[in-house]
């Protein structure tokens, strides 16, 4: 596998999409705070859209970065056979996850190997940085920093275990998505699952930031809070920063439980 | 029928699906009201997405979970025809409904089992209210029911014969929609309508509390109202509950009839 | 044709379409208008919302209304390759339209039979004053007559010219995505183009409301002016009623003309 | 090439896609920045959606114009073989550009000829300058120029290197995502990529707007900034011009390299 260049170049397109994703969500926050009156922006809500949509536009984008197969015509009608396979394929092993906790849920499952993660893991980590870092470069530093940098923290008025509680409540949304999205292995009973796809799972990010970010921001991804972090580098950011790694590891273990031992526990063999 | 743990995994997933329905959209509701100016918040329209968005999500995740048959490589040409009978099956037969009033609809036309019916909705009402009963424990219990806890009532200056009518509109939209994303079986006609039709549910969903938030704040949602009710517990919010329960009922009720004695009364078989 | 039920059917879904959409748009647009502060509704999007919206939901659920033929199995590869075209009858010959101006361009580019075209637009424009009659009846007459009744006029400042421009070029924008999203008959080449079709219908409505709501309110559906203005009834909205009228046909008029002579006034023979 | 009727048809298609772009977006614009409170109209995220919803409808209408192969019949099995392979003619061959650093960057990627991409771009241009055109025409002279007439300008309190990097970010996302739909050629893998493609190109430039209208209001599209400029036509606009035309190319240059030289590098032949 390391000595693939499909799995490096997973790892290169994991990098910028992490990038695009952190430099557009984090660049529309800024532009939000830094308004004196809300609505003069494109609002809180239009904050949500710019996580969930780019996420949208990346897994559409990113899946299937590392898929290989010959296109050989005479091999048509096993391909539409084999199409569900295949997206199965696309979006599990082969990147667009564009985040840590996506990748655990997905490992948990034994649907990539421990190389790969953490190789994914290591990408999405930096990509995260560096786009956050060229909003810092933007805004310039003072202005970044007053702004509070797009970082995640818990707010005033909520424990700490408010905030770990909606980031696991928030990851198992989005991880119970990716996996009702990517399990048209089994049966080519839900033709209208992959098709569809990047968008549930772009929708299931808006609605996570919708819920949560009076909460904590919406973290629901270590590899944003991490960049973020980072880039922010003050205290209080610091101090809350384990929950948004802890939160969404439970959150996605509990959607890959959820999945595997409850949805899938008994093969679809008797009839409803 | 209550032998089979396809039964179960169904009702276990409307429980999971309808209590993070009620978690992101109650949630949502609370951030929005506890802001003094809501332009700081997602907004109203934000509400309305995070209502629609997670119906979209949801049916898209949960449609088919007790959906079962072999998946034959041999039998793929046979899938392929199948293709709209299955879809049918996913959505109509197999969960995904996250609304009593649904089921109500969907039992109407025949099309699930009264004791399976029974089980969706009461599964339905447990997952609503530990949905919203996990919002009151993040916001703590004098702010939760300072803001309303997220419970439909009829707003001041409506009369319970306008919130009523509220209701029995809007549940006719978005049963309506179901039958006609749901309708796919009788022939092969409409094949865009399957691969999309987790969104003009989600949809339907949407513009129903585009209209009707400032009227009731919107319930077409049985086991929505009844788990804020129950989680609120004030009796202005029970005085009005019934509105709530009769509404959807008699809504979906209409829809059904216009489905089945209008849109399909006649066969399709003379061409147009 | 007019001893078919299938004709009567879809004129019934129709009535009911255009019913619903503005029953629900009327709606939202009272209780933007009615609260002091715009902040605590859904705002001016969210009135663009709720027609673009309901348009992608109802040609959804009403296309086909009228379509029949037998779903025999042996002739699935039949169908397979008559997908096309009917989705071409689905969407042209068979309503889902909920606008005059829509039927008027289908009925220029000889898509539908007069009888036909007529009594669609009656029943739409019935339709739309049911819907319009059901919001008055809820929010009260005084109130409803203080804030506009969702009618359509020219706004101050801008002149009865500019408001037929933009019910011209905003018509225009509606029926050639019509258009283009019914022009499958002719190849397979856009295989994409039936699928997602509704939606980009719903998003032109959408985007046109976006532009000229301070305009002139959006007409692009003299059903939709029509119904708002008899239910409204007042002497202003009848003075301008007639821009509501001409600028929608003219639009549509030049979307059928481009469409016919520009795009297809040579067939697709010739390779690129 | 230049005696074929479909290199016309499609420079029309370009004209009038263009046209119809700068028309909405700019009269969305006009509106938001004319009310004196934000809230009573569609808002910063407005203009936002009215770009990038354009988009998606204008591409989705107008990809394919100058495709053309004959619909025997008998070919119906060749053709969903081929499937793939047109919809990349579709997008790639054939317009529903709108923008001339989408034809750049194609153009790099050798997916059109010289000739039909100056073509292109000069159409692209003249639509938007009739674009903007009828927008002043409504609004009037002198209240079009108070306006700011929807010209990309860098925003106080960012150099015009923020503006040129946000500009090529921007870009960078928009054509990165073209190529990721227009990909579809090489293999049969990603069947969802093109049915969904209109959708993720749209909302590109939707998330891309979310991010930099506070810096340059978000140009991305030369022929959009060159429309917008020639009709408002001040010198603070024409300074800051040489930034819209520079980081666009510099943008779609960039994706082109990206996606040419890392992601399809070595052909897709060793499995994962």
């Amino acid at each position: 596998e390391l000595s693939s260049w499909s799995f490096y170049r997973a790892g290169i397109a994991e990098f910028i999409a992490t990038f695009l994703f952190l430099y557009i969500s984090v660049l529309t926050v800024m532009g939000v705070v830094k308004s004196p009156t809300k609505c003069g922006t494109v609002g809180i809500q239009g904050i949500a859209w710019a996580f969930g949509g780019m996420i949208f536009a990346l897994v559409y984008c990113t899946a299937g970065i590392s898929v290989s197969f010959s296109a050989n015509p005479l091999c048509f009608p096993f391909y539409l056979f084999k199409f569900a396979e295949y997206v199965y394929m696309v979006l599990v092993k082969t990147g667009g996850h564009i985040n840590p906790a996506v990748t655990w849920g997905l490992l948990l499952a034994r649907k990539l190997s421990v190389t790969r993660a953490l190789f994914y893991m290591v990408m999405q980590c930096l990509g995260a940085i560096c786009g956050a870092g060229v909003v810092k470069g933007f805004m310039g530093k003072n202005q970044f920093n007053t702004l509070g940098g797009g970082a995640n923290v818990v707010a005033h008025g909520y424990t700490k275990g408010d905030g770990l509680g909606a980031e696991i409540i928030g990851t198992f949304v989005l991880v119970y998505t990716v996996f009702s999205a990517t399990d048209a292995k089994r049966s080519a009973r839900d033709s209208h699952v992959p098709i569809l796809a990047p968008l549930p799972i772009g929708f299931a990010v808006f609605l996570v930031h919708l819920a949560t970010i009076p909460i904590t921001g919406t973290g629901i991804n270590p590899a944003r809070s991490l960049g973020a972090a980072i880039i922010y580098n003050k205290k209080h950011a610091w101090d809350d920063h384990w929950v948004f790694w802890v939160g969404p590891f439970i959150g996605a273990t509990l959607a890959a439980l959820y999945h595997v031992i409850v949805i899938r526990a008994i093969p679809f063999k008797s009839r409803s």
